[in-house]
């Protein structure tokens, strides 16, 4: 099994419904499992268990919440290091576009970077001028399909690297895929 | 007079887009004197004689383009440290939404900060769901009303920030202005 | 008065060090009266009455703590936006060079941006091969001169730049000063 | 072979002499073929044959050296999309400590991201008070033993990480290795 986990905090629930989407997106992969937690019902023994992450934080102030940081800050120090190698992904929700999903995204990447994963963002666009290429943004709910295609391609692709990655399954490669990955809607 | 330099780069012409109408806005101010340049057409001096600038950049690999950087590169060292003080705010145009357009406004902001300017973003919201918290943004051309207002709302509170920081007109402060800051639509 | 807020969380009491420094620095400026904060002990009314403030916090995971996080996202939403056009810088100790701090500095400037604050960093060098370009830094304690010479100077410029902002003080202007920068050291 | 590509541009010879050894880590792990370019010597060819990559910059203005960043905006748009799935990591050098080395490699991490790759830090202390958690970073010349070190370990590590991730070579993983990572040194 290909295992996920899709750990978030949300404040509004804009957080967790792109958490939701992910989730899903992540479920698409055949052999893939996922944990779906909030932080308030996750411990160290799901970053443990997990082989690729989902990390997702409402942008609060430019940066993650409090209370996604207090749960990292709080993981026993000795599993520190401990870790490496496995595969992340990152994703924000925000009151507005231009609100600083990018910059806590950013934000989350440094802690996954941090603690030893891989992370990555999608090269794909998700619909007409629509991308996720540094994790999955919404302003508000994500209620717009291109958002709700970014969460979902965003999960489908980190069971992707993890498959492939971490247990050498060639045919889970993204660039193997039939799909369309919608790059020129972009350009 | 208060002296703003509109520094820019484009290579579709929508960040050209984005400048015109930062220009526009930071003419709003009585008595701003604005400069609008392609970094193909300013030098030195037009660095010298800024108290405030607005610089920017397409969203190429989520970072500032070469021509914009290779302009900095290129100023003369001796500048370097003489010029402390003056005000900056940053703006990007990327292919999509999700593009690194924010990730490309905190590159631009690195170089202002390293060369002693104060950086500001706006707490504004211009439009609903939208904002330039860390700098003006749009994705492909600035069309909607929204991000054109964002412009021209960051222009303009760079005059007013430099008239009010530089020349002490405390009359222009942002927060005795009569116009409306849609803080609420953000909520 | 120039009124300096230095508000600060600690774990291992570096940062506090750091906090102590910058403090100190702080008063060199004639007419500055500096508030000396632990977030546990600091309140919304600290923040209405600074003009300038330097943030400072650990750097946990290349990010700032999850309790100077919580001290900012409990703030009285109804207050943000209103205190527009402070001026803002930021510091930040490790447990290693290299450990994330100008990661952590980048963190902490987006909680002023987006607040209203214009931010800075040091032109100057406070030491052979030592800056503050992005804040000041630290691997564990303050202990060398030079990285102590930073977070005096970074306290002094925050006063310099509040005076000369806010209250139109042309004569504390840092590039007026007497004192040698050390540019050349760096180069 | 796994392949791997340390690609840099240098001005003073410092992020040079920092590929070298970066190279020359790259190479301790059996079976790693390494190509070691500045961009005044790289093209497209070599982006498609690697595997894994290191990329270096000077810190310029806390970002990307704009003859870097050249390289990459030139590259043929046609291949952007195509290469997802390399591994890369990140090193650059600055004139100072503080003078905005994490900075740039945050910037030359978002040019990887955009571009498909897979980005790690290392978790590994590699002297007292010294690690290279978001890339491997020097002030000045890399003279100090600990800069070195940091710069071989990553090198090694890039190694690893690609041989595991690229070609299941489970024996390569960096927690399986015999090798002290040091981490108590920085705690």
């Amino acid at each position: 099994m290909t295992k996920i986990l899709v750990l978030y905090h949300s404040n509004s629930g804009n957080t967790e419904r792109m958490a939701d989407l992910i989730a899903a997106g992540a479920k698409e992969l055949e052999g893939a499992e996922v944990r779906h937690r909030n932080v308030a019902c996750a411990d160290a023994s799901d970053l443990d268990w997990c082989e690729g992450i989902a990390l997702g934080s409402p942008t609060n102030y430019g940066c993650v919440s409090w209370q996604m940081k207090q749960w990292w800050d709080q993981q026993p120090i000795e599993n520190w290091g401990q870790m490496d190698g496995k595969i992340g992904c990152v994703f924000s929700s925000a009151g507005a576009w231009g609100g600083g999903q990018e910059w806590t995204c950013m934000a989350l990447m440094s802690i996954l970077i941090n603690y030893g994963f891989l992370v990555f963002g999608l090269t794909d666009y998700s619909g007409v001028k629509f991308s996720a290429h540094y994790g999955a943004i919404s302003a508000g709910a994500p209620d717009e399909e291109r958002v709700q295609q970014a969460c979902r391609r965003l999960g489908l692709r980190l069971s992707e690297w993890t498959a492939t990655m971490i247990h050498g399954r060639k045919e889970a490669h993204p660039l193997k895929q039939a799909y369309e990955r919608f790059e020129d809607l972009g350009k």
